[in-house]
């Protein structure tokens, strides 16, 4: 068994983040991101001049990203501007957010969900064009499905709502749709739920999970999202991040804790705990004053404890 | 469904707590547990005298919770005599700890597992005549099995082992067998793997599922251990204490997070969140050095939550 682990601090987390760290630091962290084994790292986002300072340098970061053997780049595009900007910075996939609940939609994306989907299109087309020409680097799109677990702003979000819209997306083009519990409301029957409907709908297209341990319930949530056949999670290192459009939503689950849970439990995640462990202590370095999250890091890895076989 | 829910601070969680707090607030303490709806409560232990001074009062203890109703009060007891101890002063469960490892026996109890299981026939066999004369209040007797799912002294601890030994356990005539992971090594796989084990052999004798945070794992061996149909957890208010015989193993599971996520997946616990919070509020008076454990009472229940009708 393996399971892919698509590492987002670089973006989701720094988006919360008021500190601008360097283009340099930032390169650095995701090296060692990359050295612990990590194989998708969400770089970046391309999104309008001036909202986020310290995701300005995402072509920059694209670039030097892209010269990873075996890393899928990964940066986040709202609109098809930005996806423009995507392709041309070089990442390997694109990630469209298209949120669940009208009320988040227009506060984080000015845009209803409607609307977004018509971006999902338009972006799906433009990189279709792209991977038609024959000297271009495939690019997959996936989409996130935000508050797909519930609203911190509209409250609990109809099931069925959110499985149309991902179906909507999947129509629209997309190559994945994921569902993203951004407020940190899931819990793991829901989970479950969802995610095996999902996969009832889209097959091979079902997209990562994002879960939140905001109420401590993160890896309860991933534990039931992989026993329905979900094989790709979203974490950050130290988990850093939120979502700075819902308010009190707070911690995405943390990467050393995830790999530790499968690895225990003899899942491939391809990642080195000890490289986990280096890349804290860079990330620690370029943001001493933020909190670093994560319980096995402290505890260190159980006596005896001896990941799977490769 | 519903699951039973044994609240384990005033014992497990004092223990590693250096503060001696008066008698007066622990029955305050225990007081607002069983108000929050806790229907079990191990109020303390009878060990030998001077070992833990915060414990001293436990038969003061034992008589004042035994004046609520549907309350099962529970008590550790190491050996027949402090079962005995138990047994005048009124609980209505004795828990006793057996270790699947001989280190951590030896270190914890003096004594080697196999000395244990002779110390549970004693108290059964003790207990058994108690309740054999018709005007006792029926006292049952759980054992739980501490390293079952790792040592950090001897490392891995074979699962043949655990399994005999709570076999063995049940044999001598305890009414129940649960397992501990004291260590907070345990992983979701193993724990269900375990689970089913002790379900298959000793069925409605299955005590309860004893699970650290102590990597992050928690809830999720919580999860894992349900699944497998589990129906009684231990937990701690603020997930207060450890083993202080087991370096390094720390984090009760958090009563308010364990609570959050069973009510969120539609299992009931019988217990109100406002009342673990307002329980909460009291804990931190009588230890207001101690850290407070648990991410709902921070991040508060999501908006529009309902917890299943009961």
């Amino acid at each position: 068994m393996k399971i892919q682990i698509s590492e987002v601090g670089p973006r989701d987390g720094l988006q919360s983040v008021a500190t601008v760290i360097s283009t340099q630091q930032k390169c650095r962290w995701i090296d060692a991101l990359a050295d612990a084994g990590l194989t998708e790292i969400e770089v970046g986002s391309f999104v309008p001049k001036g909202l986020f300072p310290q995701l300005a340098d995402t072509a920059e970061i694209v670039q030097h990203a892209r010269r990873r053997l075996n890393l899928c780049v990964l940066a986040l595009a709202p609109n098809l501007h930005g996806a423009q900007n995507a392709l041309d910075a070089g990442v390997h996939k694109i990630t469209i957010p298209v949120s669940a609940s009208d009320a988040h939609s227009l506060a984080n994306l000015r845009k209803t969900p409607e609307e977004m989907l018509k971006e999902v299109q338009f972006i799906s087309k433009t990189v279709a064009l792209h991977n038609s020409r024959p000297e271009s680097v495939r690019v997959s799109v996936e989409v996130g499905i935000s508050t797909a677990f519930g609203c911190t702003i509209q409250g609990p979000v109809p099931e069925d709502r959110v499985i149309r819209l991902a179906e909507a997306c999947a129509h629209a083009g997309a190559d994945s749709v994921g569902l993203s519990d951004t407020t940190g409301m899931a819990n793991p029957t829901q989970v479950g739920r969802l995610f095996r409907r999902l996969r009832a709908e889209l097959g091979d297209r079902t997209g990562a999970a994002h879960l939140h341990n905001t109420r401590g319930l993160g890896l309860a949530n991933v534990l039931a999202a992989y026993e329905v056949g979900v094989g790709a999670f979203d974490s950050s290192l130290a988990g850093l991040g939120g979502c700075p459009y819902a308010p009190g939503a707070s911690g995405n689950i943390v990467t050393e804790d995830l790999v530790y849970m499968f690895e225990a439990m003899g899942v491939h995640t391809g990642v080195s705990f000890e490289g986990l462990l280096q890349a804290r202590r860079i990330l620690s370095e370029c943001l001493p004053s933020e909190p670093l999250y994560g319980m096995t890091p402290l505890a260190g890895l159980p006596k005896g404890f001896a990941a799977p076989a490769r």
